[in-house]
């Protein structure tokens, strides 16, 4: 159901079953997939003269809500879910199954993963690469420019599965390694290692991530999360997980 | 005066002399008091999936700004006032004279009393509870999840006339008592005690918030605030902290 | 060209080949000059009972995008360019060339100069004074109460050519001096001097700003950053940056 208000170009392209709020407003270059819900006061597929001129492209099941701001030529896989009042710029590739808390911005050029979790808040400069499989707490912020003002910008790379928590900064360039965990209010100034929890301003190691404990009182690791947090994600990607565990704990016990 | 433009649905119960502005949606299950004022672009009682199934209550003579967006199933008491693009999600209770500043965001299911204050892009974790005429300050988060991502969600605890100062962050299931003063910047890792200040990252006890002076050239203590704070708070309630004054100033003189 | 669906108050002055975007507000104590651009969304002019009374005044070339707010009795030089949900309050000046990110606030009764850029997610309390030239970095924040609640405000004093960075704050009544640099995420509590570098929490002097190299393999100092850095300034700027660049390089090689 489109919305009488709504302000639907011509040239857009839109699924089966979508669903487009009150006073939300199409632009030419875009392509919704089938069962898309917009929110109302949103705006999609907005031109941009940094764009590469391919169109917004929003895969099947997205749901984005209310008052956000998509620009042309970025792509979202399958099951793309916003917050409020989200703003995402140009050139932004994301995977299957991302999820954008209210108030994030992405500020385009950035390449995201699959099953890319952030919440509320997340801010991500220009040419941040994040991979598969991430956690992004509120208020996290990806940097790019090493001397503000520069012409020379670098951006973070976070590798998969890790985790980075609530207020921390990475500052440019820092590549958060697979698995690793970033505590609350970090200031990640250089490179964290696999499996790696940092913390403090600036960041210092502080141990592994596995030797952080569980708070439901079960007494086990909460580190790497894979191993018990399986809400939202496919069965076919948790069974995997699961596979993967049982060999290595078939491992370990030889 | 409802604007032209406004949805209104014939379910919702809107109080008299309101004032819903330009292009603002007021869903099914909302009911608002007398004299609110709601202003352009917001959006109330959108249905979730989480919510407990109640209306959304908005009692008397409340200010909502522009661009919010408020759920069902919550309640608020009379006196609400929020900044603009405020987000406010289901099952949560606030007491009377509730200010939300602008770009704040609960994340539902909280406790809020009376006379609670909150600055600018406040973020408030599911599950936490604020006391009575507490000061939260902007850009402060409370979180809920010790070892993210995970299923066991501890809400922050901050207890009456605390105040939380900009920038700083309550880690999950962390209690701050009355009349304690969180400093700028800080991380609180722990639960503060009564009328202790804390300040850094990770947080530590400074002092007693009562050592702090004013900066007015009074010469005097800046807190507990309430002994020469007063704005904005109904008169039998500051009749009620001078009583109090009283005694204790007496109390200390025999 | 004007949207339809705007609603523009025939007490406003709109300027020449103004574009005002689809479902925005314009009230009656506004005046844009030529060539302005307002997005979707947006509302300008708003009343307040604390401003100075006189007109919201955009001068010419301004680009304001979706979803702002800006209340009347604030004026701005030409060139403004804003991102996406920017809130300005009353009684608030800022010369040519100002640039706001997404998601910023202005309190209010503030003093900006000319060419100031603020990236995303800047908030600036009531009674700031930002010189000319002055660069803020996503999340910073300019506070204005020592201790609060208070009735004694003080604004902080940002002086021309200092640049701020990511997720830094700045406590009440702090001067950063001219040239100098706030590192990311500095919590800055005294005053910064000229052409200083201060990082931490509490901020402490790490340097002098010119010690930090460009990190573009070119081997020289990243600042003062207009010796390198011009994008976007006009010409005559540019070209009086370079007559004291040669008369100082000119007078240290004799």
């Amino acid at each position: 159901m489109i919305h009488p208000t709504a302000f639907i170009s011509d040239k857009a392209t839109i699924g089966k079953q979508a669903n487009i709020g009150p006073y939300s407003i199409i632009h030419d270059n875009v392509v919704l997939g089938d069962r898309v819900q917009i929110g109302a006061y949103c705006e999609l597929g907005l031109p941009s003269p940094n764009a590469r001129g391919s169109a917004l492209i929003i895969e099947d099941d997205a749901l984005i809500r209310s008052h956000s701001v998509f620009y042309e030529s970025s792509s979202f896989g399958k099951g793309l879910a916003t917050g409020h009042h989200v703003i995402v710029r140009e050139n932004t590739v994301a995977g299957e199954g991302f999820q954008i808390g209210t108030f994030s911005e992405i500020q385009g050029d950035c390449e995201i993963g699959m099953f890319v979790r952030f919440q509320s808040n997340v801010f991500v400069s220009k040419y941040t690469k994040i991979g598969n499989y991430v956690w992004v707490l509120p208020y996290v912020i990806f940097t790019n420019d090493p001397t503000p003002p520069s012409n020379h910008m670098i951006g973070c790379i976070i590798d998969d599965y890790a985790s980075i928590c609530a207020s921390s900064i990475i500052l440019p360039g820092v590549r958060v390694s697979e698995y690793a965990l970033v505590c609350a209010s970090a200031c990640v100034t250089k490179d964290v290692p696999c499996h790696m929890a940092v913390a403090g301003v600036p960041a210092k190691i502080i141990g592994e991530a596995k030797s952080i404990m569980r708070r439901d009182g079960s007494g086990v690791s909460a580190y790497p999360w894979k191993t018990h947090f399986h809400r939202g994600y496919p069965k076919e990607v948790v069974d995997g997980w699961m596979v993967q565990q049982d060999m290595m704990t078939s491992g370990e016990n030889q």
